[in-house]
């Protein structure tokens, strides 16, 4: 079973698109987790026990532990450890938005893939598709290659136009007709941009697409079902980080954060 | 002082454009570090007491440590606390290659200027500048933008054409004109291409140039001082990783990384 199928089963098996960011930003962590030794990964334990029924996916983003240097980096693993042994259905997504020179390349590859076991890993295109290399090579592993992403100004690069066609679509093009030789690219495109979406989905196929930027950044959920969905109704992972995980921030945040995954759920049901 | 002051500096200090890529890949050491409990950092040490006097600048590169996960991490930490401890002068600049949605490059530019403390990063332009701000609203740091990358592909991307100019010029002519508000931005121009790194020096004007590719991938030093040095004969980093810290694999590894950077120092000052 290749990385992309164990998404399509995870999707099936919870009857879920929601990927829940698991970005634990150490100054917003609840009051009860301020002493401990692994706040990070306590914090992270609970939110995914409470919601690992209701995603197809989990998406951390090294950034926010390599805050807190080695000690972070050690429960990132620790997070994607507790993941893989205790709901290994789950599809483990590694947000580096990465890409270097070939044999730096390999360095981060061996991060995401074998030390921390993900399934994917989040890959930025500038570099061109050789940089990219040893993540696509990796057979075994998917990779999302960000396209249009969701943050405001995503367009001062991604919508220059290169032969009247904006950056962004001669990326998702290649993706799907030159760099998914090995059957494992997805794409990245931010669920604030549903037009852009659109024309991903256009581009790409059945690929599968990982949409940030749904509620703490704005997106809606309707307009991005409409953009983003394959005929079979599949191929979208909808990410949420902060309005699930920081739902709440007293005693009760897991609960919270359980309840902001079900509406999540619910409200793509009534769509799809 | 800020930082591409304290890097002007470094230069003349060492009478150096020579920046030495601590890129301590585990499988690559010498025989002696493979039972130390501390590998990288130990070589890393070596290294740098080896050649402190004849450089400009250090880059790590954190994918060679986060190999290793939070032991890797670690040794990045002990590596660049002791350049900043016993070399304060030397220009340490963290070889990133990162963007990321506002919050999230917080955390890693945390990561990079405070947990490590490195006085300049290495940046992805894909995203746009608002990615980059935490980096770029540091004042008292820098950051150096990718333009045109070294590796083999880099034309893939960075070639396309916006409005009959390659992307990689558009996106020089930005940092140099736009992005570069706190006068703290630098630009990165792979020494494996000098008619592109010549048309960077043209758009940046006096801006720092970090130019990789010297050695290992082949870059030629005589064509990278014609095409990119200032009229003030300064304003290059030239960066060779594995030509240096690897020249020797035996005891007199050190001695060996030694001769590698007096010879490209002297190599440059032939035609500078």
């Amino acid at each position: 079973m290749n990385a992309l199928e164990k998404l399509e089963r995870s999707i099936k098996k919870n009857n879920s698109l929601v990927c829940v960011g698991l970005d634990p930003e150490i100054a917003k962590l609840p009051e009860q987790f301020k002493n401990s030794n692994t706040p990070q990964f306590d914090f992270n334990r609970a939110i995914i026990d409470a919601t690992h029924d209701l995603v197809c996916a989990y998406k951390p983003n090294p950034a926010f532990y390599e805050a807190r240097g080695a000690d972070g980096i050690r429960e990132l693993k620790m997070t994607c450890d507790y993941i893989r042994e205790t709901y290994p259905d789950i599809f483990l997504i590694l947000d580096l938005k990465r890409a270097d020179i070939g044999n730096t390349s390999c360095g981060s590859a061996e991060f995401g893939f074998d030390y921390l076991g993900a399934d994917a890993v989040t890959l930025n295109p500038y570099l061109g598709s050789d940089a990219l290399a040893p993540y696509l090579e990796r057979a075994d592993k998917a990779s999302f290659i960000l396209c249009r992403t969701s943050n405001a100004g995503s367009g001062e690069i991604q919508d220059l136009l290169v032969d009247g066609v904006p950056l962004y679509q001669k990326i998702a093009l290649k993706i799907a007709t030159e760099w998914n030789k090995n059957k494992n690219c997805g794409l990245v495109a931010g669920a604030t941009y549903p037009t852009e979406l659109a024309t991903v989905r256009h581009l790409a196929g059945d690929l599968p697409i990982l949409t940030p930027g749904i509620g703490g950044q704005g997106g809606s959920v309707e307009a991005i079902l409409k953009a983003g969905l394959t005929p079979q109704k599949t191929g979208l992972i909808i990410n949420s980080s902060r309005s699930i995980i920081f739902a709440g921030s007293g005693k009760d945040f897991a609960e919270k954060a359980r309840s902001a995954a079900l509406e999540l759920r619910k409200e793509i049901h009534n769509f799809c």
